[in-house]
């Protein structure tokens, strides 16, 4: 039998650790991140990177902030008090908007599961059978014959709903539709990670950039072949050409291509929520996300 | 002479009043209005209406709050003490980030104008050779022979900056730049807005719509025409379609244009000022805002 898989297209988006730099207090911080968020489920983003973008701020406290913020806007509801501590940084998440994206699903109910769905889930209990999960129903499913660490998040397809409630472990590369970002927290600056292996195309936004329109055809043809892709941005006060250039790089020579998504921009300079949004945007709708 | 003169299209967004219903804080509201105001003057719109949804909210008082906090940021920071008393919709204006368009100038001494430079100001003063105004500058600019009421708000350009400074009133619409968007009540909802004459061109913005790059051709040659055009946002808890609907119309009839730009959108709704950024990222793009 000849199997035809359709991969999907992996997109990572590097943004600064300086993004939330520009607002003073914690509750705007958290919004601008949760803007980030947002953006990141709309278009379907696979993988935030908060790179170290060699500014003064506190890199690791920053990039700790934007990470575990990310992280806890990508865990559904139903499992963020299992996985996150109360902490100072997660003061203000009340004021994040919700994702409603697939993998964060509003039946809270056993017979509203079906056979076949996938869940996000943490193991809470060790049997004699297997492990339990909280998948966010009122009882736990079983994983049989399964050994798994306490506490672990997981990704389980539901098996059985009549009777005992069951599932397996599940692949979540193995699931056809949007399944929630990653975060990643790279230590090096912008220009380090785009000299990584890891991407078939790279692209840099920047107002110094060439407009998208005029270089389509070019970027189209590298796009389609793309099995991973890196769009990154630059900082509120800083973009990536001057980013880049702090580590004794040139940006134009690390990346495939320097893009301008927001020709004629009347503003002095774009926040990195915004160019988000927008870059998303424009790249989703002419290129397919 | 044969005078060319190049007539900027006019692009007017419309939001609807329950657009800040979806969080109940003012702080927030503030950013999200805020948010929208930002993505206005990035993509340069000259006007933004803020309709009437038809929702249970409270009509006034949200409208009110919208159009007040929008006109507060678009006015330059050295004339908005003179412009606005201290009112309780205004309680978070600090955390609005700075529009920085060409009308918003940094420069804050006389001796740093230049002669046929555009400013906004504030008539404070009549005196016998005629209006003082304030401009930003440690000192007035009077404007000769001029009888204008204490308190407007005015576009200057400057003609003397060697001994007394002289400047004379000028029209926004003269100035070859960006300045600005002025903000509009509508006591109807959107399908009564569109039926106006005042557009040559009505857009809906929907995920019901067609994908905007499948009729592209056709968007752009009426684009390519307008003088005028509007371009319609729907609400965060309902779209355009249903607007529309309780109005007893039908969007397809009272626009030209329902389009989606945003895609195979991973998340079952995108809030409203997350789709104004992206739509007007597209438009901007490919049409030119």
């Amino acid at each position: 039998m000849l199997v035809l898989e359709l991969e999907r297209r992996k997109i990572s988006m590097a943004i600064p650790s300086s993004v939330i730099s520009d607002v003073p207090h914690l509750r705007e911080k958290t919004a601008k991140i949760g803007l980030i968020g947002r953006a990141a489920a709309i278009f379907g983003v696979d993988e935030i990177i908060v790179y170290h973008d060699l500014s003064n701020f506190n890199f690791k406290a920053e990039a700790d902030l934007i990470a575990t913020v990310l992280q806890y806007m990508e865990t559904p509801q139903y499992l963020r008090k299992r996985l996150f501590k109360l902490r100072p940084e997660l003061r203000y998440v009340g004021i994040l908007p919700p994702l409603r994206t697939p993998h964060h699903p509003i039946a809270k109910r056993a017979a509203d599961l079906r056979v076949g769905e996938y869940r996000e889930g943490v193991v809470i209990a060790e049997t004699k059978k297997g492990v339990l999960v909280d998948i966010g129903v009122e009882k736990p499913a079983l994983i049989a014959q399964t050994r798994l660490p306490l506490g672990k998040r997981i990704t389980v397809k539901i098996e059985n709903i009549s009777g005992k409630l069951t599932a397996k472990l599940a692949d979540p590369e193995e699931i056809p539709h949007y399944w929630g970002y990653k975060v990643t927290v790279w230590e090096g600056s912008f220009g380090n990670l785009a000299k990584n292996k890891r991407f078939d195309l790279k692209i840099a936004t920047s107002k110094y950039g060439k407009v998208l329109t005029t270089i389509m055809d070019a970027v189209a043809e590298r796009w389609m072949k793309a099995k991973t892709v890196l769009i990154g941005f630059g900082a509120p006060d800083v973009g990536l050409y001057e980013i880049v250039r702090r580590e004794g790089l040139n940006l134009d020579e690390v990346v495939d291509f320097v893009v301008n998504t927001i020709p004629g921009q009347r503003t002095e300079t774009v926040r990195t929520e915004e160019a988000v949004i927008a870059s998303l945007a424009v790249f989703n709708c002419f290129l397919g996300l």
